[in-house]
């Protein structure tokens, strides 16, 4: 299944607030609808939101041009600025957009607007196409860590529907499934918008990978019993020390595996780590709506007039990680250390 | 609201599985409809499931007298028998029925059906009156572990709705609250059957305690962000070495706040402990149908040819708890000894 399928003149988006029970593609003939898409998560999933954001961006870029060439660059910024609100915690949305934003910064002044445009589509096409080869080397790189049959658990969903090929912590699950030694995949249904029930669940099975579904709650249950002997999870923002931003649920579970001894792994392609900041108390939390948490889909599941707190991300700091695998191979403590060198060989 | 009234001709039960959008109660004037009520959770919580199996006992005895006096046994046996199978985690409900069967077998040789059906329905009274009590002197022994206003993060429910007065957890909350030492109530939502966000939030809600309802997977987030200072959960069952069986979560819940140095505290009236096991690997733990994780009431969420491990409960070792609150005080470590104490004292 496709996360998202560039036809030239418009981006189509798979709506994953949609799955399990349906399969619908969102037509983006504009960058808004692409920015709506991000904001409200019908496309999720670091890896995703960059290419998506990097499609609307070029979108958005024809919707500028045809204001002139002298409103283009002001309208461009309108663009940039709306595409980058969408979602505050991923940094592969800044990531791609920054991508985009140099190249029109470099070209904008030495060629027409229509070679400019050609120039971007080609920038988020690229980007699309190196997530798929990302995704295919930190499978390879992450697969190496599980040497004989194992039982692993994940949170969330950095699966193929998380990018726009087979995945970060999914696509180590499948690469090291392939190999022979994966047994069974306990995916956390991940509340409030159950993108492990909804998500994992259905691409796994759809990949004939046994899936066993548990409550959040069941996660420690699950390890106190010695059903999983160890945990892979993607990642949204990674600081320059190793600490990471996932969702919500991520650092229980990270704390839960750290106490019955299994090790924890990150998953994430290089595009994740912010060399920017320091540590994990630097990274903006996103705080969703009091309805995903007092409702699911329509249904009312608490008094209305509750408090509710709702973040969408937690920061697992990095003592509690085992290895963060990268398409460049597997980062170990020191973090500080490993992630430098990291940085040295991007030339970030 | 009142979790359950005993009408003389009939139970009145409050369908608990209809809250927080509907009060409706459930009309019980035979054994069968108490005992389809603790199975599918209309009526839970382990003090409410042992006071409901007393009167479904007398309905069971009266129903059983109508076939004569010598049909009168061998049917008594089949309602003791089929409303233990209700539940067979909860040790109240086996509790309650002890009580009841060992009346039966006192008097039956001694006195007419019908003086026997009257000294059951005392009985059964006595239990639902007894657990007030419980519930009043729990609530102020375990206030006294709160010294300076506290936020308390709790797990399920363990309040009025599972008890029939104001709770064991919850009814530590209350007093404490009312002491002025309580200033915020963080309630996980609990999934699969959501009894935190459908009837903590709602009986705090309606006591006016500010909670403030959270996905289970937020709990970790919570201590980090010190958000909590501690936290007191229900129990099921409570072996001789002071291992607790609780509903699913609740181990996970005392492993973080074992991480975060905040103290794990629980609510149990004296029926709860099951003297008779001497740790926590000889519960049984009911497993419960997977629909419940697949779907929340009727939405489904994940794909159907999924497999679900369902677990209704999980077991605390007893190092994770910092104290055992009952109607005779709190009990710590070393808790065999403080238990043997216990059930010297009880001479159960």
């Amino acid at each position: 299944m496709q996360t998202m399928i560039w036809q030239g003149d418009y981006l189509e988006l798979l709506n994953q607030t949609k799955l399990p029970t349906a399969v619908e593609y969102i037509k983006c003939d504009n960058y808004q609808i692409v920015g709506e898409a991000i904001k409200k998560l019908e496309v999720r999933g670091a890896p995703a939101i960059g290419a998506a954001a990097a499609f609307g961006f070029v979108l958005g870029a024809r919707q500028s041009a045809k204001q002139g060439k002298d409103a283009f660059w002001d309208s461009l910024l309108v663009v940039d600025r709306e595409l980058r609100e969408t979602r505050p915690t991923a940094v592969n949305l800044f990531w791609a957009l920054d991508r985009m934003m140099n190249i029109t910064k470099n070209s904008f002044h030495k060629m027409n607007v229509e070679a400019l445009l050609n120039l971007l589509e080609k920038e988020a096409i690229d980007i699309f196409k190196e997530d798929k080869a990302i995704n295919i080397a930190l499978g390879k790189h992450g697969a190496t860590l599980f040497t004989e049959p194992t039982a692993v658990l994940t949170h969330c969903n950095a699966g193929a529907l998380a990018t726009v090929a087979m995945g970060t912590a999914l696509g180590v699950i499948r690469q090291a499934y392939a190999d022979g030694n994966i047994t069974r995949v306990f995916a956390d249904e991940t509340r409030p918008l159950l993108q492990g029930a909804r998500l994992t669940a259905f691409e796994l099975l759809q990949d004939q990978i046994p899936v066993t579904l548990i409550t959040d709650n069941m996660a420690g249950w699950v390890m106190k019993n010695k059903m999983v002997s160890a945990v892979v999870v993607g990642a949204d923002r990674i600081t320059a020390n190793g600490d990471v931003a996932n969702k919500i649920g991520t650092y229980s579970v990270a704390v839960l595996a750290k106490e019955h001894g299994i090790p924890f792994y990150v998953a994430a392609p290089s595009s994740t780590f912010d060399f920017t900041l320091k540590t994990g108390d630097e990274i903006p939390i996103e705080q969703r709506n009091k309805r995903e948490v007092t409702h699911i889909y329509d249904v009312q599941i608490a008094p209305l007039e509750v408090d509710v707190f709702n973040p969408a991300f937690d920061v697992t700091p990095h003592r509690f990680i085992n290895g963060i695998i990268t398409e460049h191979g597997v980062l170990r403590n020191d973090y500080t250390e490993s992630i430098q060198k990291l940085k040295e060989k991007l030339k970030r």
